[in-house]
């Protein structure tokens, strides 16, 4: 039987992330005026912001710290019985941690490694977003007023990750999570450059790529989606008035075919915008495309040339870097 | 327990739809040098069209005949194992007709009537369609070559039925296939006036409204979708310079948000054009929005009033219409 | 030989309006956080507005005031030489008042009544816009920063004003001021109903219909140009979530083709966003576009009726409308 | 007095332009289907093109021939006055060819030289276009129907030529042509490398820049505009899906702020599709921007670098080139 038939409907979608900055005051100024995010609670040394169809509590967990880090992602399952049962499976792959009370944003979460040391949870119970009168849309079907504040950015739409093992990585996220490769990159040697997995009808939830420096666990980008390919170019006009760096961009990738715009946020993660709503993946045997190595070299969708920066650039920088797999008891992961 | 969590997952998404048309050269004139879709195949007195995103063989299947009717819709399960689960339920619910050998588009269908006497069908072998050399795209995970012609509609979004009893047909998607209800309008008599419901992470595959004549199983539009609402837009003038009928729109739904355009295709049927990639439902727990009559009363999302003719014109045309439901065996029906 | 090559090319464009509101914080509010326009300054009773690519100081001098009114309109002429024989044309017609010594973001004007009661005044000196540090833009062909605020109106597009006698204004505006017609309307009885005239490559600077109450020199409304139609859908939904009463739109005018949301801003005042810049007319011979009555009642270009309203409300309202007239020294006029 | 105000006002706009192609079937197939064009008449091995708001017969001529050149281009004047007073200006230069009798869309032009080579024609008679009844639009103040076909160009927008002596070019074009610099880059060395002139309230309606290899007379690209930069990410995916070459873009160009994308037409021309509509240059007393060598040095807009070939294809390429000075009276030229 076809692989991706098989697939638990476990995880519903990607729900949030932690990202530690140095810069805390102009990082929260980024994600706030220039990005268009809302501020929905504080604690600690954190602020928890949201995109303004994000339906909870929050996305992205900003907090303070020496540097640039992205600290755990999260995962939402279907039900409480799904959380059980990936749990389950997690438990026996060696690489879970236990767990925790939960946070502002959630309940009761199961923390976890991935194999090459990323930070991971699991939950079901949430807090959805319920906005203060000042920011209570006008159609009730909405999570809350559009900001018409930067760039407005909708959701979040993924994560990328950078991995030492991409091979070990996409087996986890397929065994371990339930989520199904969509597209990927296969270089000449065999070796499998990148993969593009997802849990939802969205084409892609979670990519990784090979780490140039064969680092563990690092952090490539996380992504946040809006409407238009026009709302990305007034994005970049956006960040150019506000001497954001960008990356690379705007231009349409070949693999995915996400019209996308890099920059990097004041602490130094790089932030990318993209419209990821009109591709839609609703086969349910679709097989994964594999983009060649002759393939890859034309450049992205309209022969733009990849700027070298996009491979080597993770956070933590190689400066900070530890490896994270060090402690974790990796006995059982095949 | 939440009664969302409790869904089935067993229908992948709506597959396609057939549509008889007393003008079938009109209407193919229509469809594939003002809508921009694609032949795939000819059969009999059929057609098989597509949008250029449809990954299957076809999405829509134009019939020549003696008045414009839906003749049936599909939906494609998301495993095997799926399809004879639903098949168990419908028989059980006595609404089953039976197997059909399939046809130029997919494998064995199982028949079925809703309890309103639409027909439909289910089916997990399908054709994915191959484009022959001239139409073969770039970039190796599309379906087939944008093609620049008309409209240019990407993929089959949603259908809207016409219904005498909604509250009936409502149970019948959620209980009998497995849907989830996203939205719905409820009259200040308690009558439910429209519900919306999805089997996606899209907000909706199939809307019903009750029928103005208390007609059975009716039809009143089918939706094809695309990236932008400037590209809705820009079929309005389309449109325009072909002499096709403009019903009301471009606009924008308070239900569901989506930016509409609805146009009769020469046959007689309501077309509509819409973007409905944009928002998604991600949260496995949604609970649906009741629009109440007072809501409804404030028109389409900026104030436009709806017009008399989409409360009242239907496929079939009452002049055309009989009870679809004189010869089923609905004794089961709850 | 051709009227249109006649033309004198002495008026550069229209430069600015003065709008009086009885709810002085309300409207300001309306502009600088909703519409997106930047204060440039502050004098007695006014604020001085502009939007993010008006080159001159302002556009829009917002008065407080005890009722909605349109105080005075002005355009700017193509050199000093240009000015004094446009003042000379109108000191014959009898209309005019003489010259002020400026205001805040201009010098020495010429003012002036339209036949109509309208007041007008030409400028030749100019202060163009010095944005302060925080504004400057990053590229330095622009007028200041993007200022990603609200519905971002980019600059003023043009004017329209209610006159009791339409082919006299018409007259004026050809021959005392020497711009083009562009477009106009004829209804069956010979009556033109509306005119639409230009200085520019743009389709039209200025456009003035019949008043329903046959009232003299009362306004309209005046427009805010953005880029796409796109953007004006957003500003719908801009509107929508702070409550601003949307009166038509957004739909596509026949005449002109221009895009249009019209909107009633604290005041009392109709304003327009629309679509300005794609639609240009080169042709230095353009012959004026006659819409007959039976054209205009197809409605908008797509269809959409003009609703009532569009017809009778204007500013001052009839409320406290005054003949302006009465102490015009208008002998001259023809 | 400011340079500026002494415009002459007798230039209309930037009429057409003759291409000759090697290739001409391809070349017209890329014309016609994949820009959108519509032909609107032959004669000998011309066809004469244009888009579809376009007002005049042609805005260009496409030529067989055996190798890739810019035969002439022209511009319409704004009278028949404003016709003789530039030829008598033009004659006095010594840059003048003499009267043609004109061609299938023009009366009588005036031919002359440009001082660096390029052959130019003004006229003043014109052939407005008259759509067959198939292609006769909706609105009647559109020049013909919106076609719906491939990159659905709208009006030819400006020219770019190359020169080996910019500074006298730019002299021509504002003494000779009464045009207008807006924007000018000079480098470190005080060479001016660039510039951009315009006859209208566009920003530019030819732009000139130094040959990288000081051959003179040589052609860059013409642009055609479309309405939004939407429209041009959509020709990208058009020209993708088509194999047509992608030089550059789609991006954002500093310098005049146009969003841009340039390809190769079969015949070996550069050709770009803009959007040029948006940003209109009113000011009568716009002073021109100077950008430095510094600033161009960041790339452009959002930072892309500009490629090589950018800077050294031309038409004809340098193995057909030919000094076009060679057989000119260039004595009266300053």
């Amino acid at each position: 039987m076809n692989h991706s038939t098989l697939r638990a409907f476990d995880l519903a979608h990607l729900a949030h992330l932690e990202l530690v900055t140095p810069k805390p005051d102009e990082s929260l100024n980024f994600f706030v005026n220039i990005m268009g995010m809302t501020e929905s609670g504080r604690e600690g040394d954190s602020v928890y912001l949201r995109g303004w169809d994000d339906y909870e509590f929050h996305t992205l967990k900003l907090t303070a710290g020496t540097f640039a880090e992205m600290r755990h992602m999260a995962f939402r399952t279907t039900s409480p019985e799904a959380l059980q049962r990936r749990v389950a499976v997690i438990e026996k792959m060696g690489l879970g941690k236990g767990w925790s009370d939960g946070d502002l944003g959630h309940g009761p979460a199961y923390q976890f490694y991935s194999p090459d040391g990323h930070n991971m949870e699991l939950y079901w119970e949430t807090k959805w977003y319920e906005p203060p009168d000042a920011l209570k849309p006008s159609l009730k079907n909405q999570a809350m007023r559009f900001p018409a504040r930067g760039c407005n950015v909708r959701r979040l739409d993924h994560l990328n990750l950078l991995a030492a093992d991409v091979v070990q990585l996409q087996k986890f996220f397929e065994d371990g999570l339930g989520m199904r490769t969509t597209e990927s990159i296969q270089l000449n040697s065999g070796e499998v450059a990148g993969v593009w997995v997802t849990a939802t009808n969205k084409t892609y939830d979670v990519a990784f790529t090979h780490d140039h420096y064969n680092a563990k666990g690092r952090f490539h980008h996380a992504t946040y989606a809006i409407d238009t390919r026009e709302e990305i170019l007034r994005a970049a006009d956006i960040f150019l008035e506000h001497g954001v760096h960008i990356e690379t961009g705007p231009h349409k990738h070949a693999v995915q075919q996400t019209f996308f715009l890099y920059v990097y946020e004041p602490g130094g993660h790089r932030i990318e915008i993209a419209n990821a709503g009109a591709r839609l993946m609703l086969a349910p045997d679709w097989e994964p495309i594999i983009w060649t190595e002759a393939e890859r070299k034309k450049g992205q969708a309209w022969g733009l040339k990849t700027i070298e920066t996009f491979h080597t650039h993770g956070t933590p920088t190689m400066e900070h870097y530890t490896d994270p797999t060090v402690n974790m008891k990796v006995a059982s992961v095949k």
